[in-house]
């Protein structure tokens, strides 16, 4: 049996996540019972949800309990099989947590899918063809839900998500603009994914001048918001939002150390007759095979072009996820296992 | 030609809404010409919204001019007709806004409704049995669209929206809870109106506070909420709703005059999947047929009784649509001009 790295939650963040909340431990792979395959993991995904299940806070997901591996999602290859349904060599994408090996009951509906990496990178399977792209799928189509010409606005642009959104809405005929950080992932946004503009928002200090600059990304006003950040940002975009404009919130990563994010002007809601619906893309798993479909073939042409930010080896999966909860990272957020 | 009393717009606010932004002046009534009639009005309604438009800023409906009549719904009677469709003595309701004669024209649809006064008193048709009354009941209907037995909750609850709000959701099988200002009107709410519980916002400094209030009224939490206060309101019902709970977003009193009122918690839209939608009655007009039918046999049955505030005589309407502002109308707020 090979020896497994893992990754535990050790405590509870007290304000802003740190790194002695995690723990590296090593321990045995078990044998398989009848019907477990063994996967060994090639790269874990690394996902700006993982930090509010770090909370003992009510939210939609179970907290991340104590002392265990810390769950999410992973790309690797069976390595052992005791399942009829999974070979030795086959690539699959499941939720092995932050671990070199997982034993996974392969029978069970929707714990592993054997994907196809001729034309898409196995790595993909974790970003753009991944949970990732169908929560920006789902966000546009079901609740944004566009009409050509229409502007659609995504924070945090140059990630995993907002990526995605963009490459959809320009295949819907939409005006696609972007909010990212700093002058390389502005430029990222616009030359390589194809977004008509993007907003520095580091270079504002409010969500008036935030929103002034956005009058010229946006002319015709916003009529779609896929919500990634929270705070400014998001009173930025509503101040400038057409009547019958659309939120999408997906996450709000400027409070998840839980500094206060209120939303500013809530009387524009009314105003301009909004609707603002929150979601979570793993309660609507009837999208996904449409959504992969779309995002598959958008990544094999190669008009979507995801950018990873690759860390290397188990260890340093604790700093690589801090850095991406404070914007560091650069595209989708992975550690590379192997 | 009778004198008419007319007050006008004079001045827009600075802030709080004052008397001297009005101006009470005398006119002669015009000769009719062919398709016109003469209305002279017995009631005129004083509703929140008249706030936001004596601000010449972006709302979803165009400012109310300067230097003209205040906008506003009236039900009076006709008393002079050079249209075959109205005869004089006929009761109808319309938008003559703050005077006491209006000249309708009243061959264009939708200027002028001739109203029954057998089962359903003529001032009722400026509260449960029209605007407001037809707002909770498209609130209630088309957004929150509670199941039988879930929760729904309603701000200024005595008033003529939160009224009927009570009634349309009992007649839904629901659990009725109110919030509202002071002991007599929480009495009312629950045993005039029938709402199972309702909680008084005066009792509270903050919405935690409140929010604890909640929990007693609304002890398998909150599914729906129609709010037309906003601030504090808002935020402690917020902590009380559960999982794919909706808000109909009516009014926000609360920052009528230009008041900063936040939204303190919207990633509790996210972490319990909320819809939230803004509305405006008169972009549903589809609907008012079917709303105010049920409206009116639950006046008619008595299921609904609702409560006024009467005010005597044109001058007096400013001074009541201030008191109303601050909360000191208790049920639909008119005027009385003969």
């Amino acid at each position: 049996m090979p020896q497994n790295q893992q990754i535990l939650l050790d405590n509870r963040p007290q304000g802003e996540a740190v790194a002695s909340n995690f723990k590296l431990v090593v321990s045995e792979t078990p044998a398989l019972n009848e019907g477990e395959v063994l996967v060994r993991h090639h790269y874990l995904s690394l996902d700006p949800y993982m930090r509010g299940r770090m909370n003992d806070a009510k939210s939609y997901a179970q907290p991340q309990p104590l002392g265990q591996v810390m769950q999410g999602g992973t790309v690797g290859e069976v390595v052992e099989s005791r399942s009829p349904k999974f070979a030795v060599g086959d690539k699959v994408v499941g939720m092995g947590g932050w671990q070199e090996y997982s034993v996974v009951p392969a029978d069970q509906a929707g714990m592993l899918r054997k994907v196809d990496t001729t034309h898409v990178p196995l790595s993909h399977y974790l970003g753009a063809v991944g949970m990732p792209g169908v929560t920006a799928w789902y966000g546009l189509v079901k609740i944004i839900d566009p009409k050509p010409g229409q502007t659609v606005v995504v924070s945090a642009a140059s990630g995993a998500v907002g990526s995605a959104l963009g490459a959809l809405a320009k295949a819907r005929g939409c005006r696609a603009v972007g909010l990212a950080g700093g002058p390389d992932k502005c430029r990222y946004v616009t030359e390589e994914l194809g977004f008509d503009a993007c907003v520095d928002y580091k270079q504002h200090q409010d969500a008036y001048s935030l929103s002034k600059a956005l009058r010229e990304a946006a002319p015709n006003g916003v009529d779609g918001l896929f919500e990634n950040v929270g705070g400014m940002c998001l009173d930025a975009v509503m101040l400038r939002m057409n009547a019958f404009a659309r939120i999408a919130m997906c996450g709000m990563i400027a409070g998840y150390d839980g500094q206060p994010i209120p939303m500013a002007y809530p009387q524009l809601i009314l105003v301009n007759r909004m609707k603002v619906e929150g979601f979570i893309v793993s309660e609507h798993m009837e999208v996904w095979p449409e959504a992969l479909k779309e995002l598959g073939m958008l990544v094999g042409s190669g008009k979507l072009r995801p950018r990873e930010s690759v860390a290397e080896g188990l260890a340093s999966a604790p700093e690589a996820f801090l850095g991406m909860l404070k914007g560091r990272n650069f595209g989708k957020q992975l550690v590379k296992l192997i």
